[in-house]
């Protein structure tokens, strides 16, 4: 029995996978392994199969298969027929740039991410300004012809990679609902908390505790040590795939929470791949629904989760046991008042929940200028401290501090900054519609059972994988359109009726 | 100016060199790095790779290339002539071998792989033989095409494979020669010794000193740490490429000779990729030449060097400084003869120089029964504990330290083992020369410079890469053709003319 189109397909897709997990590794092992001598022969080799990643999907062959898979379609089962649509929107998504574009624009990516790293430094956005340049043409190149190929404007088009199914409308609408509201909560939040005084948290911590301290708790999550790896590396990052998934976490010796958020933001990411189907793995309907639902796992279980009254009562004990802290500083109320402090600050990494969206809002403004050509490079530090200004009250010292804090343009990530907050919006929606459902998960949390909470993740969204579309995944598990509303009631909940 | 049918070839396996760096990647990983169960989804990432690259080299645009430059081979390099000949050769391998045998033997080789190490475990030759059943059963379909294709016997393809050039005859009159001569050298060696008293070398070091000492005598070998790495693997090995070259080695805490003698063989191949002209090396021509000459350079680094009295006055003030050794059992005298101690021991990897090829012989003869059939797989204890009985007088008390000491054949390395022995009779009689050409190498190695050894290596061996055909390559540097005389009169020197 000779195998269907379809079937031909999937066996396609397997070998793709298969590449793309070997490719995964090559990062990985760059980031994490590698000497520091080797970055040209690795690029060579990464450059090398991604070529042929990119040969195979557009082949000739391909697009037959696709062709008379679907005529077919109506022999296929749910899952397959929205696998077929996958399949289709990723060969759709290759074959709309073509190759020698692609490998450009990795190549002054490569060169404007060590001369951001320099220009960051040294605090002069000059050295970095001709390389934001050159990436930023090649990606206008990219965003247009993606644009004539899906049909869409060329930011949408950008957007629409990273998460199909949102775009700018979407967009727009949930952050202009927060941009009314949260300047007034923030003012609110830090006037609440000024009467409390927080001790600082400090003291020194090997590596080796807190990696054990990690270790555990990513253990308690769920994540499968015989699957999977936990390592440093500069800024945290989720490689690999199901099977053979490595995380990794940064750790800073004064501050044990750094290396421990880290870690479980990307134990989130590795979550979700680890909650889909176990026979989709290798197939597109097995990958995450986007970047948007992506972040929304990490967020989650850093910033929901992680800074929660119930996992700190899991916490603590182990914080002790670990790392052997002790005194005022240590005691529970101290420490979660400092994992929930609210701050006006400017930089987007460090900040809180309740202020994170607004440093998305900046980016998402200024990124959309810089592609359409209204704002000019030369101008960017400028729009940004203003941004800044007016979003925060105050201005960065220099662009260290300022439009220089993120690697994201650099590496030509343009469209990818809304996946944050829009994350951050769709973690808390879920999460409101998981405790409504599963009353007991506080008390299941300061155990350290978390089988409450990634069983209904897995039953509501992980296991659905890409079959569904974003927004109707979303109405679909928290029984509510997307929007902005749940974030809002959680963010009231938890900083400004106090003591709930 | 377009390019000529050759330079389109070097720019074709200029990508299949980054293929062959990122699968050695994938290797190496999966012995260091890798969690233990992802053993299944890191075959499916090797296989697809080895199949693409097997697509690749095989392509029908390869052989029009390949026919194209050599119809213009008058107008290339004498470098050039030998490298388009080496594409061939690649290309002729490849052909001969279809990729869906080619990924069934990987396939079978990762599961064979992971049953050894269990039945070595449990000392239990059962777990292991279907396994190798099934992997000799398509080694030997390979062996019979790769034999039609090259006009080859079965088992002289495969050797072919591992050391082109060399065949059973050589292998033969070299064997004849040594086997004639080394049962009475070594009852010799062993009467001679009985009268020198060795005090045991014991103690108790951990990995963190042993690691420093074995990485700073390789990089006074002149090992590249800035583009290498050295790590732990169960068994050491040596992956990667000119520029992200990897060592890994073994230690035994009671022992600090297996990781640095182990550390040792490894750097010798590292060396001799490294010695290769730079611009060859991602050309067939910068490639070795065969595995025998591979070994000659471990074994002339692990056992003629690193055994040696000069190399030991070097080493034992390392031996002080990083492991704080001291005692009558670590003066000079005591330590040279323990490294140069001659056994019947019945495991290859701890045999002395002495003995070594006659493990060699056994593997030989054993190896060649079981492709031919003359040897059934279930037979094969009883076969090697009698072999063994006959050789060196013993036989092991089990599996484990019996046939199942090895991991060539559960990989498919059928034809692999000769290049050992060949390895040692190369590296003597290139020492032979090295030392009448450069006759201070003795107080260089004294006082740790290895600038005489790898200077001489390089421009009579290293530095011809694939150039040259082995045994012209083997009698140009050395003045003789291959035999086993050099190694005869180097053990006669070294054990048997007491005081030289």
């Amino acid at each position: 029995m000779s195998a269907t189109p379809y079937q031909q397909l999937e066996q396609e897709w397997r070998r793709l996978h298969a590449f793309r997990g070997a490719l995964s590794l090559l990062r990985w092992d760059a980031a994490v392994m590698m000497p520091r001598g080797s970055a040209e022969v690795r690029g060579e080799q990464v450059a090398a199969l991604e070529t042929e990643y990119h040969a195979l999907l557009t082949a000739p062959k391909i697009t037959r298969l696709l062709d008379r898979a679907q005529a077919h379609v109506r022999g296929l089962e749910d899952w397959q027929v929205a696998n077929l649509r996958e399949m289709r929107r990723q060969r759709d998504h290759a074959i709309a740039t073509p190759v020698t574009l692609i490998s450009r624009l990795a190549r002054a990516a490569a060169r404007a991410e060590s001369q951001w790293l320099a220009a960051r430094r040294d605090n002069n956005y000059a050295l970095f300004a001709p390389h934001l340049e050159e990436v930023l043409l090649l990606v206008r190149d990219k965003a247009a012809l993606l644009g004539q190929a899906l049909n869409l404007p060329p930011y949408d088009a950008l957007v629409d990679e990273f998460s199909p199914g949102i775009g700018t409308a979407d967009i727009d609408a949930i952050f202009k609902a927060l941009s009314r509201r949260l300047p007034a909560m923030i003012t609110e939040a830090i006037a609440a908390q000024q009467s409390e005084a927080v001790l600082p948290i400090t003291g020194k911590f090997t590596t080796g505790k807190q990696r054990s301290l990690v270790v555990e708790v990513m253990r308690a999550v769920g994540f499968p040590f015989d699957q999977g790896r936990l390592d440093e590396s500069e800024h945290p990052f989720t490689e690999g795939v199901v099977g053979d998934i490595r995380v990794t976490t940064r750790y800073d010796a004064a501050d044990p929470f750094t290396g421990l958020l880290g870690a479980l933001h990307e134990t989130g990411h590795a979550m979700y791949d680890l909650g889909m189907p176990l026979s989709w793995r290798d197939q597109p309907v097995g990958r995450d629904r986007g970047m948007a639902l992506e972040e929304s796992q990490s967020l989650l279980l850093e910033m929901i989760i992680g800074r929660s009254a119930p996992f700190l009562r899991y916490l603590l004990p182990l914080l002790h046991k670990h790392l052997g802290v002790a005194g005022p500083e240590w005691e529970f109320d101290n420490v979660l008042r400092a994992l929930t402090r609210v701050r006006r600050g400017l930089i987007r990494v460090d900040a809180d929940e309740m202020s994170y969206t607004l440093h998305i809002m900046q980016r998402y403004d200024i990124e959309k200028q810089l592609l359409s050509g209204k704002l000019a490079v030369r101008d960017l530090p400028e729009v940004w401290n203003s941004g800044m200004e007016q979003r925060f009250g105050s201005r960065p010292a220099g662009a260290a501090d300022g439009c220089l804090q993120d690697m994201h343009w650099a590496l030509g990530s343009f469209g990818y900054f809304p996946s944050y907050a829009l994350g951050l919006v769709i973690a808390a929606q879920l999460w409101e519609a998981l405790r409504a459902q599963v009353p007991e998960v506080d008390a299941q949390l300061a155990r350290g059972e978390f089988s409450g909470v990634f069983g209904w993740l897995r039953e509501n969204m992980h296991g659905f994988g890409a079959k569904l579309p974003v927004k109707e995944l979303i109405r679909q598990a928290s029984g509510q359109p997307l929007s902005a509303n749940a974030l809002l009631r959680y963010l009231q909940g938890r900083y400004l009726a106090a003591g709930t």
